[in-house]
């Protein structure tokens, strides 16, 4: 009896829980200050008006004999696949309904879509990064090497023609430095994986963000199809945190090895995996037509005028800064050559703001810091009131 | 850039595919012939009462933002670990809430599971057996061995202390045999896993189905708690196929190889899952309080009436069946010696009757034939005025 050893190679899950620990300490040492958090990623406006009408009949259907739904149909019901499939070609990205599989998460399927490659791959991800994608490759025995985002490159590395990879991840706007790759950039990034015969997985979790003329998808980029899985997710788009809807992006005609991975990742999901409740079908059905979209739309505003708040405050302090145009993310630099997590405890204590440690998401975080913008407008103006005078305090 | 080779050494998933093209075709060329479907083990009677309404409120919390929910506690929330905690203790099982992990399918966690075993281990499977069981072993690149079941051992096969196994897969009562072990032979396979120091999987997605003195869990069994994980389900107790709610049962002491897999598993959620929609929570919660209980009972029944016609109708045929009495599913065997896709055809053409074909399940499977009891209790009670005839005919 063996267990899978990759294990004790995970580093202690340490940063969401060492950040809540210092926060409780904190606010209970201090009962009298107000603490505003804007270091996790959890959206806090409600469900869209028209989600939540969809849902509510979506849950009458269920209570009823003659429109009960058991199973669903595999890949997700056609309503819901045919709808990402139209999102996706009014955006320039031609992708059918058979390309699309919808699932109850980007996290889910990004680390599961490791299933269909063999164990042992050369895996290329940013630093700084989100750090499930460095999890899950330790857990399947990958080789993990990482292209260093920084000032100097705004956290937009580009591809080295001397690194070899099997699998490239991109995370596009990007989680934690808000950054975006423009068409151009991300035509490099096919190029090289096709020059690789390289797959890249592509988390678009924020597109719905972006707000000037940007990729939204990398298959708007040419020969993405041939190279590339996609994953959307209604998390952020929709406020689905908690409610769950995502969906995963194979080209048909996506083949590696000798084998086609549509096919596999097809076979994987229909053997693992039994989709999503029909009420949350529905939910994101609605999420995607046009009145639940344009108020999912305004929630997504209502984020943003917290980034540009936040965006705002540093450029007048003259604080470097990604982010925060095109993503509910600002990746600051901290201020006076601060640590990551000095500054987070300064920040905590003197100006009573929760962020993250850019340390938290690999070596090339130090020295700086995420800042999220899902806070009230309220709480994220004065949250902002507080953070001035103490950063120019550190200058 | 390699992919995952062993998906090369699957079948082509034909079972229900196959089933399905069969059952299209003769409904086609036979509109005016009303087919009654006892094939697929999926649920038709809507959903409690009770589920609804916790339901129908939890949607309505998600609209307003004081009562909003973003992303679940870990694991599950408090409320619905605790309410299955419960459950277990209830029926004589000690467990801990934090030995329960909430999830969105029995068979997903049946099928991830594997994550946290070595490549290479050797899987002891039942034969005939629920698919999922060998394609993700295949997957997975271990080495499969049978148990066998046949007439002689009711389909319940019991350890060989000269068979070497890591990982065990326990399901009863069963799929597709609705035999159900007892509680003298969990206890052999117990101290069998114990001597072998291998894990056992025991799938209990049909425990409530149950009228006996048998046993609900293993976890009723002395010594289960150091070698075994456990999958319970509201798939088939609570009619959630289209609603999604399982949850796995891992020992907070149950060690292998150095490693805790509570912690094991513990982490591969963490990292790889985003726990169920706040929603479906509120509604599986309200499945284990007494008035949703008692409404999910009432539907078990219904279903059990339908087993109970199908044994009736099989006992005065003098066909040797297993199932039927704490199962949703009746495992017959083929009159005349018939091969089980022979039975098939015949059923479906001379009676209108969809079954499953034993061999659809495994080698064992040959020359027996499943029926479920999820169709009407009408449906169900022509179906069996349809079928006596045919068998009659074959005898």
């Amino acid at each position: 009896m063996k267990v899978n050893k990759n294990y004790v190679n995970l580093q202690e899950s340490y940063l969401f829980a060492a950040i809540g620990k210092k926060v409780r300490e904190y606010a209970a040492a201090n009962p009298d200050k107000t603490v505003i958090r804007m270091g996790i990623g959890d959206v806090t406006r409600p469900l869209a008006p028209a989600v939540i009408s969809a849902m509510q009949k979506a849950v009458a259907e269920m209570g009823v004999a003659e429109t009960f739904r058991g199973y669903s149909d595999d890949y997700g019901y056609d309503f819901l696949r045919g709808t990402i499939s139209d999102y996706y070609n009014k955006k320039g990205a031609e992708i059918s309904a058979a390309e699309v599989f919808v699932s109850d998460g980007a996290k889910c399927d990004v680390a599961n879509i490791l299933d269909i490659f063999a164990s042992g791959s050369t895996v290329l991800v940013p630093n700084p990064v989100y750090p499930v994608y460095v999890d899950t490759n330790i857990m399947a025995g990958n080789k993990i090497i990482y292209a260093p985002g920084n000032e100097e490159n705004n956290f937009l590395p580009m591809p080295d023609e001397n690194v070899q990879a099997d699998i490239i991840y991109i995370c596009s706007p990007n989680n934690p430095t808000g950054a975006v790759y423009s068409a151009e950039q991300l035509k490099k990034w096919v190029d090289y994986a096709i020059d690789q015969n390289a797959v890249i997985l592509c988390d678009s979790a924020y597109e719905a963000f972006v707000r000037g003329d940007l990729p939204t998808s990398i298959f708007q980029i040419e020969g993405a199809k041939k190279c590339a899985i996609e994953f959307g997710s209604l998390s952020k788009t929709a406020g689905f945190t908690g409610t769950r809807c995502a969906y995963t992006i194979v080209p048909a005609e996506l083949e590696r090895d000798g084998m086609n991975l549509n096919k596999m990742w097809s076979r994987r999901q229909s053997t693992k995996y039994n989709w999503l409740p029909y009420i949350i079908q529905r939910g994101a059905e609605a999420a995607f037509l046009p009145e639940g979209f344009a108020q999912g739309k305004a929630n997504i505003d209502y984020y943003m005028k917290n980034a540009e708040t936040i965006s705002t405050a540093l450029s007048e302090l003259g604080i470097w800064f990604s982010g925060g145009k095109n993503a509910p993310y600002v990746w600051l630099k901290c201020p006076g050559g601060l640590k990551s997590w000095e500054f987070f405890d300064i920040l905590l204590e003197k100006a009573n703001v929760v962020g993250t440690p850019g340390a938290g998401f690999g070596s090339q975080g130090e020295g700086f810091f995420r800042l999220s913008a899902f806070a009230s407008n309220e709480n994220t103006i004065l949250a902002m009131e507080r953070v001035k005078p103490v950063i120019e305090s550190l200058r």
